[in-house]
C-alpha cells in the first residue's frame, strides 16, 4: 500500500489535546498529514514528516477527523411524514408511531431494506460520517430483529440490538411475554449479530426494572449496554446507564443534578440528539451544564423516521451551536471524540499517529464554518481508512 | 422546441388555488405536466392532456414549483466565521461587521467575484431555487456597487441596488454626504443595472427619513422599492414599505399591531428570513400572526456572510415549520408563491398553464418531506424554463 502526504492544510484539527494549540481540538497550522496502511503515520510539521509516495494538496482547506455518528436507526422502511405534520400542528410525540415503521419494515424485502440502508449510509458518508452505529428496533420479532442486524452489518460493525424499542401490537396484552422474548429467543438470534444492547427507557416506554433486565440479559450474552433515556421526562435512564457502566445514555433532555453528577463520575457518555429535539419541537438538552460538570458529550443524528429523519452531522453541529450554546469547537469535539467515546473506540475520532485515517477535507478554511453555514455543502472529500471516496 | 410530458407524479403541487384539492397548494394527484416552449402547457388529468414529443416518468416523486428566493446578497467575498463564533459566545449582532465584507469584496477581482457568485448560484440551484434576487450593498462606492450589480446580472435579472446598506468607513464623519452619494452618482451608476432599490431601515442603520429619501430617489430613477426592516427592534420599516407600496419588507421580527394591519391592507409582502434568526440566535418572526391577519408571507435565505450564510430554501422551510409554526404547506407556499409576490412576478411560483416551467422533482412522494427531513438532499431534479439541469 502506498503512503500519501496531505499538504496545504489550512487548519489540521487533530482532536489530540497534546498536539497543536493545546485546546481539546489540538489544531495544527502549517502542518501535514501522512497516511500509511490506512492509518495516520504523521500529523505535524512538514520538516520532520516521513517521506510518502503520493502528495495531495488540499489548497488551504481544513482537515478534520471524520464524524462518528453513534446513534442511528439505519434500517427502516417507509416514512412518517403525516405523523410529522400532525405533530407540528400540535400533537405531542409519545413514541406510539414506532408501530407504523415496524409494519413497513417487516413488509419490506431484504433487497428493499438493503437498498434503503445503502442509500442512507451513502448520504451519511457524503456528510462526512466515517463511522456510524446502527440499531435494530423496527423488527420486534426474533426473525425481523436479526434480519435488520444482518443487513446493518453489511454497512457497519457498530450494530446494536434494540428489541426493547417498543412492545409490538401482537404482544399488546402481554408485556411480560414480550420482555421474555427479548431476553430469550430474540437475544439468542441477535447477540451474534450485535456489539451493543440498547433499550428505550422512558415515559411510556420501558421502566428501570424492565430496562435493567434487558440490558443485563444482553450483557450476559456478551453485548455492551447503552440506552435511550431522559428524552420525554425525568427518569431512571441516566443513573441506570451509570450503574451498568453503559457506554452511553442518549437524549438526556431531562436530567437532575444527581443524574449529571452520576454521569460526571462515570465512563458513560451523554449523547445529545438535537435532530430529535428539532423534529419534535422539544426543548434541547442543557449541553453547557453537562460540559461544565465534566461529562463527556457526544452528538449524533438519531436518524429515524419518527423524530429525526436526518443524516447530516454538520447540521447537528450547527444545531448544537445555535440551540445548545456549544462552541463550534465543543460541537465538533462531541461529533468526533465524543462519538468515538460513546462507541468505546480508541482508533477513531482523532488524527494522531496510529489512528485510523478517517477524515474530512472541508470546503472551508476552518471548522467554525460547520456552525456558521448551516446546511451548506461543506464536505469537499471524505477519506476512510486512508482511501478517498 | 420539443414538448415534454411528465408522468408518474406522486403529488403535483401547482400552487394554483383553483386547481386540485382547492387548498392554496392546489395539489393534483394522478395528474401529468406538459411542458412546451419553456412554459407549462398543461397541469391536470392525463386523459385530456395535449400530446407531447418526450415522456419522463418521475416514478412517484412529488413535483413542485421551483423555489423563489427573494432576498439574497449573492456577491460578496470573504467570510465572517470569527464574528459568528464571537456572537455565539455572547456578542450581539449590530450590523457592524458589514465593513469587513465591504473591504474583502472591494479587494476581490471581477474574476474572483464571478467565480464566487457562480458557485453560490449553483448551490442555490442544487437546492431547488429557480429564481433568486441579488442585492448589492458590499461595495458602498459608485464603482463597487455598480460592479456588484453587473456581476449579479450575469446570474439573475432580479437585481437590487442596496447602496444604503451601511455607511462606509470613509464617510464615518459624513453620513449626509454618503446619503447624497447614494441618491446621486451611485444611483446614476446603479439604476441601469437594477430593478429594485432597497435600504436597511433599522436600529443602528438608516432611519425612516433617510430610508424614505433613498427609496424615493430610487423610484425616481425607475426602480421599485423593497426594504430591510423590523429586524433588530420595533421601527418604521413596515409602515414605510406600505406607504411607498414597496414590494416587500424583509425580516419583520418586531411588528406592532399597526404594522401588521398596515401590511394586511397592502400589496407589500412580509418576507421572513429564518436563516438570519438562526445565525444570530434571535427570536423568529411571528408568522402565524401575519398569516392569520391575511398578510402575504414569503420565505427567503438572506444569503449573506454576516448573519445567514445559507443557500438552501428547503432548510428555510424546515425552520419555518419548526420555529415559526407554519404548516409544511404554508412554508412551501411562502417559498414559491410568496417569493414570486415579493418580486412582483406573475410568471413563476405556480405550475399552471402559461407559467414558466420552473420546477423541482422531489426525492420524496410529498412536499411534507421538506419540513420532515431537515437538511436532507431532497432535490432529485431541477427544471428551469422547461430544461432539466
Amino acid at each position: 500500500m502506498t503512503s500519501t502526504l496531505l499538504t496545504g492544510i489550512g487548519e489540521l484539527v487533530t482532536c489530540d489535546p497534546e498536539a497543536g494549540d493545546g485546546s481539546p481540538l489540538g489544531i495544527l497550522r502549517e502542518a501535514v498529514l501522512v497516511i500509511e496502511n490506512g492509518r495516520v503515520a504523521w500529523a505535524g510539521a512538514a520538516a520532520t514528516a516521513p517521506a510518502a509516495d503520493d502528495r495531495v494538496d488540499v489548497a488551504g482547506r481544513a482537515v478534520l477527523p471524520g464524524f462518528v455518528d453513534s446513534h442511528t436507526h439505519l434500517v427502516f422502511a417507509g416514512d412518517r411524514a403525516a405523523e410529522f405534520a400532525a405533530r407540528m400542528a400540535g400533537e405531542r410525540y409519545t413514541g406510539g408511531g414506532i408501530a407504523t415503521t415496524v409494519a413497513a419494515t417487516r413488509a419490506a424485502s431484504d433487497e428493499e431494506l438493503r437498498r434503503i440502508a445503502g442509500s442512507r449510509a451513502g448520504e451519511m458518508r457524503s456528510w462526512g460520517t466515517t463511522t456510524f452505529e446502527a440499531k435494530s428496533g423496527y423488527g420486534l420479532s426474533a426473525v425481523d430483529e436479526a434480519r435488520i442486524l444482518r443487513i446493518s452489518r453489511e454497512f457497519t460493525d457498530e450494530t446494536t440490538f434494540l428489541g426493547a424499542h417498543a412492545v409490538p401490537s401482537e404482544f399488546a396484552g402481554d408485556r411480560a411475554g414480550y420482555l421474555d422474548l427479548v431476553r430469550g429467543a430474540m437475544l439468542d438470534a441477535c447477540a451474534p449479530l450485535a456489539k451493543w444492547v440498547d433499550v428505550f427507557c422512558d415515559e411510556g416506554a420501558f421502566d428501570a426494572e424492565e430496562a435493567r433486565a434487558v440490558l443485563r440479559a444482553g450483557m450476559g450474552a456478551g453485548l455492551v449496554p447503552r440506552l435511550h433515556g431522559n428524552q420525554l421526562g425525568f427518569g431512571p435512564g441516566a443513573q441506570l446507564a451509570v450503574e451498568l457502566d453503559a457506554a452511553s445514555v442518549d437524549h438526556c433532555t431531562y436530567l437532575t443534578d444527581t443524574d449529571v453528577a452520576a454521569l460526571a463520575g462515570s465512563d458513560t457518555v451523554a449523547t445529545l440528539l438535537p435532530g430529535a429535539d428539532f423534529g419534535t419541537r422539544s426543548p434541547y438538552p442543557d449541553a453547557r451544564r453537562l460540559l461544565d460538570a465534566g461529562v463527556t458529550v457526544a452528538l449524533a443524528t438519531d436518524c429515524n423516521p419518527g423524530t429525526s429523519f436526518v443524516t447530516s452531522m454538520p447540521l447537528m453541529i450547527a444545531l448544537a451551536v445555535r440551540e445548545m450554546h456549544m462552541t463550534p469547537a465543543e460541537a465538533l469535539h462531541a461529533a468526533t471524540v465524543g462519538g468515538a467515546a460513546a462507541l468505546r473506540r480508541t482508533d477513531i475520532g482523532r488524527l494522531s499517529r496510529g489512528m485510523r485515517a478517517d477524515f474530512v477535507v472541508l470546503e472551508a478554511p476552518s471548522h467554525v464554518h460547520l456552525g456558521y453555514r448551516p446546511g451548506a455543502r461543506l464536505i469537499h472529500e471524505v477519506w476512510k481508512g486512508g482511501a478517498r471516496g
